[in-house]
């Protein structure tokens, strides 16, 4: 019998890749998203498309309500407090959309749903270049995490927390995507919760510069298609 | 300034005392409640009555959309998926209510709050009694979780999670809240969700065995009142 994963799926292009490694990595996989009351609820819709697409039960966790209890920090990820930032990725940008401990909660509720289910893994598409932003995106959390968590549910389970992109970059997650036909055009990752990708935001921007770097025929529609190549020789210029 | 504290508040005795104490030991306090589908809502309506009697903010985060995603266990807790266990409160019993890593994405919320917020404590009222059943109430977890946490959070904020009560009794705590004067009657503990508390079921067991310990003038009315003895006594001659 195949073991069972729980995988951590935003929509996004790392976790729709993550969804489709895990399966052929042979692992039974359960999708499962959060609703924190993120702008871009579009790209719930996205994971929705690939559960559907791979097979695989999929829950969304409704947060919305944990949403005011951390927003007093000055993220810019939940609700209407402040524009999106535009431009490169960079520190000083993406800095602005941290939400205190979010991916830890998001890990907590797995890690519980798959002792639930009796899976072996919690996977997380957390990349390389997350955890220079986000503190909880980090190696040596994830793993403090899971020992914290191991011995949390002694006796009842001890799934592992893995995050097998955590030393990769996103051109290389894309690459691999690739081998895997991943149809990028199925994921979103856009901070503006608009019709088409703005291609302007630090998520468009560096979504775009990984899939250019892959050599991704990338079939996403984007309301500005060359701006992130400016954001990015902009930033290099000057760091 | 005093310091800031969130404490997590079910609407039980053990919390209660906890937020009464917290107020003593000099903290400005916020209280946090979980909605995760419990039988024994009623708590909840304890927690806010606690909020209101000492003036301190108060959220009740909703995780019942999680409550399906953890009850595939065999916890009686949520839903209906078996009748509440009478009797005493040991660990054959109470097994059947873990509900898997419950209290660590509790605490992962409350962390996240008090980062939010600038707390630099969050305060549970976990006591010697829970460890022994559920594993994620265990000092050695609460603090690998604090240590994970901290390093999940640096550089925004540092908060630890104390559980005061996690070595003392709930006989302890009662005595701790008597002398704090808490009124036990505005407390909820039955895990049925009738109107009065039914003095049957093992919570109902372990608060009357711990208030009656404490010599506590306790007010709440009981279905049943002197079952209670009868449990303890037959479980100190088979044990």
């Amino acid at each position: 019998m195949a073991s069972k994963a729980v995988v951590i799926v935003s929509g996004g292009m790392d976790s729709t890749v993550l969804a489709h490694w895990a399966i052929a990595e042979g692992y039974e996989i359960s999708l499962l998203s959060f609703d924190y009351g993120q702008r871009h609820k579009r790209e719930l819709i996205y994971a929705s498309l690939t559960a559907v697409r791979l097979g695989a039960p999929h829950h969304v966790v409704d947060l919305t309500s944990i949403t005011k209890l951390l927003s007093e920090s000055n993220s810019t990820l939940l609700g209407h407090q402040g524009d999106v930032p535009e431009g490169h990725y960079s520190a000083e940008n993406m800095a602005k959309t941290v939400v205190p401990n979010r991916n830890a909660i998001m890990l907590s509720i797995a890690y519980g749903h798959a002792v639930a289910i009796g899976a072996s893994q919690v996977f997380t598409g957390v990349h390389a270049g997350d955890h220079a932003i986000y503190p909880d995106c980090r190696p040596e959390f994830i793993k403090k995490l899971t020992f914290a968590l191991q011995l949390g549910n002694e006796g009842f389970g001890d799934p592992e927390i893995h995050a097998p992109f955590v030393e990769i970059s996103k051109t290389d997650i894309a690459r691999l995507g690739w081998g895997l036909k991943v149809p990028f055009e199925l994921t979103w990752s856009c901070y503006n919760g608009r019709d088409k990708h703005c291609g302007r935001c630090g998520t468009c921007v560096e979504r775009l510069e990984a899939l250019h770097g892959a050599g991704v025929e990338d079939k996403t529609e984007y309301e500005d298609s060359e701006y992130w190549k400016q954001a990015v020789a902009e930033f290099n210029a000057t760091h």
